[in-house]
């Protein structure tokens, strides 16, 4: 199946199809940047501490008959090991690092060598002194566990083939499950979605409709409380109303993102446009009323789960890393789909407000959750601590629940995924890099030589290096928050574009063509619904979220105040708004006659991009600014 | 210890005595009737469901060696049935029913019986097939029961003698804690505090000084991680400073003010004053940054816990009804030791609006969490429907754990207690009910007649019938809210009085005193740094905090706009606002340019008292509303 030669994501139909790694290169710029960083610091630091704390060791005990005894970690450890493996194995197919991939062998084959012989593997269930397999399917995370398993299998088939012998031990874990889980099986599900789409992924590359009809299974399943009862609700994991019936996503934020993925991909392998207009209709009913202005998704600490509709209280924002992770493998699956840009904007804005905040500049350290708005400043993690899970502190380089980092990883080496794709006859770019993108359609091979600093600046040429012989379109995603954008093509002028997607009709070899974005920093005002930020407003540079911390302005961001009839500014490349601090005298009690608030005099204070925060130590922050 | 006949907490020093049932008799109004919902509602039907859920039944499997395969139940359900118990003893006290007297004696009669020879007491522990005693004393709530049978016991010997068979089931168990845990014993401490007030009051109760050192103990120890970690951290259960060192309240919120209770309860006896004015500081500290205005605490439902200062979201508050009885007992305590009238504002506050909130109009039904922003109608619970805890709904008969029902039976049993005060030579009055308050004072004894139609009216009339034939003072409290009040000794003109305690010097019998509180509705506005509140408002009347529900907008409370500069009226015993319902058109994404609302026309609309809402079926509410 070469076709899907490094394609994250490769479905069979849809109005649009993947462009992979192997289509896309992006050389340099804020996404370039990680990618570096992911190489050089991100994938090591996650596989030191996987050792550290044991969790890729577990492996090597399952093989030797060491566990229970020598297990460390939780029920969902071997995830992680997955996780990692499938980011180097991406990281491997992007740039050929043979020492990367002598790791990589090296960490799968230990993996392997964990393995049952009828294909179970898993090192926190089945064995003597330890609970029986498939014994806790509501919070074991067993085929949760499978899922990543898969998707890193899928990563080394995509890039090595499926001879390689990591996927031939993927290859047994799937058919291990299919046995299992299968119409005459075990009729239940688990508690994590994942599988879902992990398995229509492999049914993709194998071609084998067997993993199709498994991952159909589990979502027809699922939703009629199969799991039983729970303190949080069935609701929590999605199994109170099936996902074709879903309206808006509810409870765990990254489970019924990973669902409503995998929903997506069996929808469009199946031709089911009324589970595909389903989980369409939820994504934008979730994108107007429980998304955070960053794209963060996840509003409740309690349940890590959504909020109801506009209860969006940014001081406890859960906003998951990994949840903003499944909401870009949802949106880009949904894009590819149905090609409505309203996805591609919310790929654009949860990649430079969520996915970029998590890591730390020198990516050794990361948020698992990522609030709006820090009220006591963080305090700083040692390099050997590990973090609970939620800390609302400062980045930390690991976390007792750590989901997080691995997925940065796999994410980071697959960012080429969400620039392009192509149809028969035209290429789209979805998110502005400098890269180079090749496309072969119908009527010929592209290839476009992407030049940008964005999203510094907001200018997009995109050079056609080889038009095809046949007739094509070359489209360009507006975005929504880019009002008074402007297109020329070649020499001609700079015509003003609407947001969504404007095509150019078949521009010749050696024609560039320029997308002005205006990037000026906005004021951003909430919907009154959102009544944790009414009277207040944010600030917004291109796709990029903006913050008020303490260390610029000098004082607590509780006391900042600003008004609304000037502009933000820019100076010096930093974004600034006018502020005054408003002294507010302490009371027995909080509450009586309306406030008669002091303020000092209106200065221009230095606003930070919110994804590069508390870079520089312990800090209040704010991104909502009261008014007044 | 006849003097401490009918008191439910006796400090044997501070500043003023208190009064208890023998002293004060609550005749009608409020809180009149509320404690005959108690007596003919609320304890029979927290008697049936511990019956039906096996709570009560755990006591006779232990007996009867049924354990555990019959155990139903959490951890600290036996709990329950002591704060039941302690319930019915104070009013077998307060009332003398006889009836309840019987079933007081045999429900605790199967208590004693699952008493082990050594004193311990506890059907989820200790047994074969059961975990070892004291083998979990993070989460297991050993003590934790202990202290709410102490108290059970206190209640008994209060209001019964100590040669009560309940009181010598209780003085064994006391005593088992005294040596399994005294200072050669076992060194740690109980994840939830509780045991610490009990101890004390069981040292008032008895003279013996060991119960008094153990409670001194537990506090010493507690806040130097004797509990080891969990994931929600130390603070969690208070183990993270020494109690002694706290400078504001943090973590689960009734562990912390349970715990607080018990220090000062041990640092007036002790005469420590550095611990006092500790929790003291705290708790004036914990009043001004981190309390609801209903009085309510508990900003986050994760971990049932406190927030950072000024994070009090009203669509989040977890505001427990238990940690309102907590907050009322613990500003009781200091409210004798200091004569801070504060402390008494505060109780009243949460009396009116967490506590009185909590039981239906039935006493059927209670309120766990007491939310003060219903964003989704609730649903109607079934009669025979145990709920999860913190579910934001209407009003539930009962929890799968249900900590709140017991505690508000014994809370309404007291509630005498917290009317009135004495000194060597004066009275008190802290809460205003229709009422008979009898003291003895060193130069005579004093009875009063309290007349009032409290809170729905703001004059209180205090007839002096009998006064002492020496000198005395009697003082009143002015609410800090109540600006304008007046007071009018006999037939003289009413003077203006200021907030805090007025006294009236040597009032003679038959003196009629009246107090003259201005309940007139009013507008209250938020400090500015509570964000979640912001450009929002809340109407007051007296004591009492209103609330806009959409059975009376006859739209979702979401829409609701009030303007300030008119001020609530009062129509046919209903408080109006002026109101405009504000259409919103729903957008793609919620952030971009200022909103453009349009309003329909303004008309007024009625609130309803926040501790009544949702008594008309599923409805939206809202405490604080927009203006604008």
């Amino acid at each position: 199946m070469t076709d899907d030669h490094g394609l994250p994501f490769s479905p069979s139909a849809g109005l649009w199809r993947p462009l992979g790694l192997d289509d896309v290169t992006i050389e340099g710029g804020f996404w370039g940047e990680r990618q570096a960083l992911n190489a050089a610091a991100m994938i090591p630091h996650v596989e030191h501490w996987l050792e550290r704390l044991g969790w890729t060791g577990n492996f090597d005990a399952a093989a030797e008959g060491r566990l229970p005894a020598d297990r460390a970690g939780r029920e969902f450890s071997d995830s992680e090991i997955y996780k990692l493996l499938e980011g180097m194995a991406w990281e491997v197919g992007r740039t050929g690092d043979a020492d990367l991939d002598v790791r990589f062998a090296a960490l799968a084959a230990r993996v392997g060598a964990a393995q049952e012989p009828d294909g179970y593997l898993n090192t926190m269930f089945g064995r003597p002194g330890q609970r029986p397999r498939y014994s806790d399917l509501q919070w074991g995370h067993e085929l949760y566990c499978y899922g990543h398993l898969i998707q890193a299998g899928v990563a080394r088939a995509r890039t090595r083939g499926l001879d390689d012998p990591f996927v031939q031990t993927v290859l047994r874990a799937a058919d291990h499950v299919c046995a299992q889980f299968g119409p005459d099986g075990d009729q239940r599900v688990c508690g994590h979605p994942e599988v879902e789409t992990a398995l229509a992924e492999l049914f993709r590359v194998t071609g084998e409709g067997r993993y199709l009809d498994q991952a159909q299974l589990f979502l027809d399943r699922r939703g009629h409380g199969v799991l039983g009862d729970i303190e949080l609700g069935a609701t929590y994991f999605q199994d109170d109303v099936p996902v074709r019936d879903t309206t808006v996503f509810a409870g765990h934020a990254v489970r019924a993102l990973y669902l409503a993925a995998g929903a997506v991909d069996v929808a469009v392998e199946t031709k089911d446009e009324e589970l595909l207009g389903a989980v369409e209709s939820a994504t934008l009913r979730t994108l107007a009323r429980r998304t955070y202005l960053t794209g963060g998704m996840g509003a409740h600490h309690e349940g890590e789960s959504f909020g109801v509709d506009f209860e969006l209280p940014p001081d406890r924002s859960y906003s998951e890393t990994c949840a903003g992770i499944a909401s870009v493998m949802l949106n880009q699956r949904l894009l590819l789909a149905t090609g409505d840009a309203r996805h591609a904007d919310a790929v654009e804005r949860t990649l430079y407000n969520v996915v970029a905040t998590s890591p730390a500049a020198d990516g050794h350290g990361f948020y698992y959750t990522n609030t709006l708005h820090q009220r006591v400043p963080g305090h700083v993690v040692a390099p050997d601590e590990v973090s609970p899970r939620a800390a609302s502190s400062l980045r930390a380089p690991f976390f007792a629940v750590s989901c997080c980092p691995t997925n940065l990883t796999r994410t980071f080496a697959t960012l080429a995924a969400y620039v392009a794709s192509a149809s028969d006859d035209a290429v789209q770019l979805h998110q502005y890099a400098p890269a180079t993108v090749r496309a072969r359609l119908e009527t010929g091979a592209v290839e476009l030589a992407v030049r940008t600093a964005y999203p510094v600046e907001g200018r997009v040429e995109v050079e056609v290096r080889t038009a095809p012989d046949g007739p094509w379109n070359l489209s360009l995603r507006v975005p929504s928050w880019a009002e008074g954008a402007t297109l020329a093509v070649g020499d001609a002028a700079p015509e003003p574009v609407g947001s969504g997607y404007v095509t150019v009709p078949g521009p010749a070899t050696g024609t560039v063509v320029t997308l002005d974005l205006p990037v000026a920093p906005r004021w951003t005002f909430p919907d009154p619904r959102i009544d944790a930020v009414r009277g207040q407003v944010a600030v917004e540079r291109g796709p990029v979220v903006l913050a008020l911390e303490s260390v610029d302005l000098g004082a607590d961001v509780a006391s900042a105040r600003v008004r609304t009839d000037a502009t933000p500014r820019e100076a010096d490349g930093r974004v600034q708004v006018p502020v005054t601090v408003a002294g507010v005298a302490d009371a027995d009690w909080p509450y009586g006659q309306a406030p008669a608030a002091t303020s000092d005099e209106e200065r221009w204070v230095d606003l930070v991009d919110y994804h590069a925060w508390a870079e520089r130590g312990p800090s209040t922050m704010r991104v909502w600014l009261p008014v007044g």
